[in-house]
């Protein structure tokens, strides 16, 4: 075992940067619990057929695994650009489409080509936080814009922020995490214009959770605005959060772009066939979905007859509250632990976060959640 | 399909970074050429059982795929620690370890979290180009420190480049690529202590091809170290470069240091079960290292029989020339290329680098050598 001796302390000598010193890596806590609803992951697993097609597809490619992958992932993104021209209704090609391990890879990949050192980025929080973190990492300043009471975004105060700070990267995260918020589409073209008039700078829309919407995804708005990107994942909607596959869909000259930073053979061969696998069993997905919207609206109703205040959600998530007092969230947060069940703590105010599961496990919270409004009165 | 129009250049007004304008993507050419002796692959594909149990683990992580994936690695880095100290006879222990999509992504980790914009980093090249490019990508200064004429590095030389310019990382790669030279422990040594005395940084050791030396392992050197960082990759004596898994041993320090930057869930459930899978079969695939090993040294042996300048080689590939002449190298490389045989043009003048193959490849290769000579002469 490697030890340096009890004389030497090896963090204050280590010769990382000063804004890291003393700071925690980002994640959520991974609590064994029988009720896991923190992490806003599909809580379906994949249907055995599609087992079976990933353990075939990836046998197949593990026969060529002495040789690097597809660098440019050719097949994975023309599969990627057929869901999306299917889903949207606005057509895509494998031009259009960029894909990378996770949507977190997505973002750096986006921030290292138009932002980082010297330039600026922005985002209306509570949001993301990745977003945030990532501009950071990449050495991008980081504002955080405005959203009203309600988490909405408001379009005039949102587009008073970006004239003022001119930031090069616009963050819009539709529907929102952790509030479940959608963006209409006219303040979604709102920031971009206002956006482009500061100075030439991207707009990434981040639809994580699209799927889930009420709304339809806003990648049409692409066509003629070539700074404006969709950001899209399959960890959500195609129950795939253990495959790390984020993607993106732009004008071709903004994958181009991103091309100049990624890693070289990023995308491991492996990732590639159990994607491309997915993606054939799309149909059977996207009907696990269908019962997510359903579950949500479910837990959206309930919750509100049981006397919560619930923000709107178009996600596979629901945003809960109040809970008033110095550190409410967290001592509910703690309180719904105890009886078994995981929900998330976002750093929101007097709010919680619960990720829509199977029909038992919302029973699960809901009872949790009952009992909880019993002891506060 | 997208497009805006043939009024607008979208590079033109593509908001990117000044620095990546009018750049091209790092890679080797992808050509359909029936000897690929260009990337330093491994020619042997997976045998049979491994690929079969890749298959079986990879069917059992995909029955848990709608879950995140384990954030840590704990069971991977539990098992590259065991490999470390089996062949190294060092011990390490999971808490030295960190892996990552290649050791591309290990490098860009180390460079966000002890280098980045107003830090410096320092290789001696001709090295492993990724080594610049990725530095430059995170914002860190690059500093391409000296190699001797015979491709080794001169301690007194190297040193006083590491006290003249203070970087706060350093790069040794041993064995060198693309040159194929050890480096010595003693130089890694007073390398270390340089950088050390100018001020507290990080030596990283990249030993991409070290199963491939005939030199042990630099591995032991990290005990009392707390900055030295040893970088693997499965992608050479694991035949496995279409997993992309890199890996590090170092203080357990650097690894807490790297989690800093890291993006959360970096290493898909699918990757770390291949990787799992092929950690079970070593001893078949360090048998397939010993085959290349020979074959290595049959292509020095003939090389020089030939007629060839060939620089000693610890790796799975060799570095021969001297091809005179303005751009003799990319012109030998073409006519290479002419006979069937892809081999790879680094851009060190008058050098070109081979990857040892099976020996079948490498017989046509030496074909296509000789011919080149004769045609020469």
């Amino acid at each position: 075992m490697t030890d340096i001796g009890s004389t030497t302390s090896p963090w204050d000598e280590l010769p990382i940067r000063d804004e890291l010193r003393g700071k925690s890596p980002y994640g959520a806590p991974q609590l064994d619990v029988p009720v896991r609803l923190n992490t806003n992951e599909n809580p379906y697993p994949l249907p055995e057929p599609l087992v079976e097609r990933i353990a075939e597809r990836v046998r197949e490619a593990a026969r060529g695994l002495n040789r690097y992958p597809d660098r440019d992932a050719v097949e994975l993104r023309t599969e990627l650009a057929r869901y999306l021209t299917r889903t949207t209704g606005h057509e895509v090609v494998r031009e259009n489409v960029w894909a990378a391990n996770g949507s977190n890879e997505v973002i750096q990949q986006l921030l290292q080509a138009f932002a980082g050192p010297g330039r600026i980025a922005i985002g209306f929080e509570p949001s993301y936080s990745m977003h945030g973190l990532i501009s950071r990492g990449t050495g991008t300043g980081w504002i955080s814009g405005p959203r009203g009471d309600d988490f909405t975004i408001d379009t005039a105060t949102a587009t008073a922020a970006v004239a003022e700070h001119r930031p090069d990267v616009v963050f819009i995260t539709s529907p929102n995490n952790p509030t479940g918020t959608a963006v209409a589409a006219e303040t979604v073209l709102a920031l971009y214009e206002a956006a482009q008039a500061a100075k030439p700078s991207l707009v990434v829309v981040d639809e994580a959770y699209v799927e889930f919407s009420h709304r339809p995804s806003l990648l049409p708005l692409i066509e003629g605005r070539p700074n404006l990107v969709i950001s899209r994942t399959m960890s959500k909607a195609f129950g795939a959060a253990g495959l790390r596959l984020g993607y993106l869909a732009a004008h071709p000259a903004v994958v181009d772009a991103v091309q100049l930073v990624r890693l070289p053979y990023h995308l491991s061969a492996v990732t590639q066939a159990t994607a491309l696998a997915a993606l054939e069993h799309t149909d059977t997905l996207l009907g696990y979905v269908e019962q997510l919207k359903t579950e949500r609206d479910r837990l959206v109703t309930e919750l509100r007859a049981i006397g919560y205040e619930v923000t709107d959600s178009d996600a596979n998530f629901v945003q809960f509250g109040r809970f008033d007092g110095e550190d409410g969230a967290h001592k509910a947060w703690q309180r719904i632990l105890d009886q078994g069940v995981l929900v998330r703590d976002n750093g929101v105010p007097g709010r919680l976060r619960v990720t829509a599961g199977t029909p038992e496990e919302n029973d699960a919270f809901l009872d949790a959640v009952r009992a909880l409004k019993k002891e506060q009165h």
